[in-house]
């Protein structure tokens, strides 16, 4: 937890009173005082500073600090992630670290290789998955926006529909497939825009798949012959995005 | 598992007798058959694949393969990784992904911000780390060498024998670390080397381990402003270099 981050409605007068999770960690991992500064930010809304007015020390661990909003959070992330639904353990991963990468969307679907059951997880309830959004957020402190996320149940009507909204608007769409080409160049050579990065299941998109992104202007990225675990794909693609960018805007 | 790993001396006669874990993917996920072929490779040798002859389909699961060998592993992976000792959970997590990525050599070292308690753990010991490093390799399904893996328990001697080991051989070192500059420019240029990458622990480098680091050659790099978890950091980064070592080799 690098950022104390608020609901709205905990603040008031510009004070605000935490327990649980964020005042533990306030005593226990940062061992704050009174008037001591730590970063803070409301979800959705602005950053600041909190400065500590009291503190509980024991169990049950509490804190008050006086508010200062002073920065508005930076522009949402250019990116949008597609990801064939993975097992619970996997998705909850997924979540926290790419939103700690920076994702403003997850598009998480379905596709052959994903199984049936995973659809049944808790974990698609917002109130189960909003926590590890929240900690990516916490981690990476410099954006208090949640990414959105959309679960498409069945991929026909997903692929069919993410075409003409994607098309206008000159997005630059990757999946990750092992017969990808070189698109990734494209990112280093100065790509300002949006990119919308798709990756499969376990054992893969399948042929049929491949041709509907295909069809939906998507180009394949190869990442390399290795085959990877779906978190590890997606923290190494969105590490090669971010690096590729930043090569392509320093040139 | 992506590829059946075995030990050179459970080979005999071109044939090889798998129980335990290895069994039992062949019969539950792989749901093999008699005249099946398999991708196998011998753990620092040859790769190739193997024809299941015998199967015992129930606990305790056991399978007999002809094992034919005809291909050599690629180059080694052109990485050396260097990370302060994280916990051990974050440590384990890091072995299996990022030796599925592809690295020849991990230096795990002592950092300001490395808990001293770290080095008690039990991981540090071969057999125990050994599992994690396989995994990698059964996952990525495309090397069979173990990356090799070197402890540094204090800072100062190994940052000081570094330095003229690396010096002569033209080796892009960088540092991951949030005031970094373009370094990573220099690869989608065409670098074709070698690369060190080294990334902090949870809290970063203190001042003087990066002046130390800049001493011995290695320049800082950042990937954003984001704070990022130690496994997180590994793959983004690892994921970045290769990316733009690939777009690099197009140019």
């Amino acid at each position: 937890m690098n950022i104390i981050l608020l609901n709205r409605d905990e603040i008031q007068d510009n004070n605000v009173s935490v327990g649980g999770r964020r005042a533990e960690h306030l005593v226990r991992v940062l061992r704050v005082q009174p008037g001591d500064s730590v970063r803070l930010g409301v979800v959705g809304g602005p950053l600041g500073t909190g400065t500590v007015v009291d503190l509980q020390r024991k169990y049950p661990f509490f804190a008050r600090l006086e508010v200062t909003l002073d920065r508005l959070p930076p522009p949402s992330p250019q990116l949008e992630l597609i990801v064939a639904l993975p097992r619970p353990i996997m998705l909850k991963r997924i979540f926290s670290q790419a939103t700690a990468l920076g994702v403003r969307r997850f598009h998480i679907i379905h596709s052959r290789r994903v199984e049936k059951s995973f659809w049944e997880s808790g974990l698609l309830e917002k109130k189960e998955y909003i926590p590890h959004l929240l900690h990516g957020l916490e981690q990476a402190a410099v954006d208090t926006r949640l990414p959105e996320v959309v679960f498409h149940r069945r991929f026909k009507p997903f692929i069919k529909e993410f075409r003409p909204q994607q098309c206008a608007q000159g997005v630059l769409q990757l999946l990750a497939h092992p017969d990808g080409g070189r698109p990734l160049a494209a990112l280093s050579s100065g790509w300002q825009g949006e990119v919308v990065a798709a990756v499969g299941p376990e054992g893969g998109w399948v042929d049929y798949e491949v041709e509907q992104f295909i069809a939906a202007g998507f180009v394949c990225c190869s990442v390399g012959r290795r085959i990877l675990k779906v978190d590890t794909a997606v923290v190494a693609l969105l590490g090669a995005v971010d690096a590729l960018r930043q090569v392509g805007q320093q040139r």
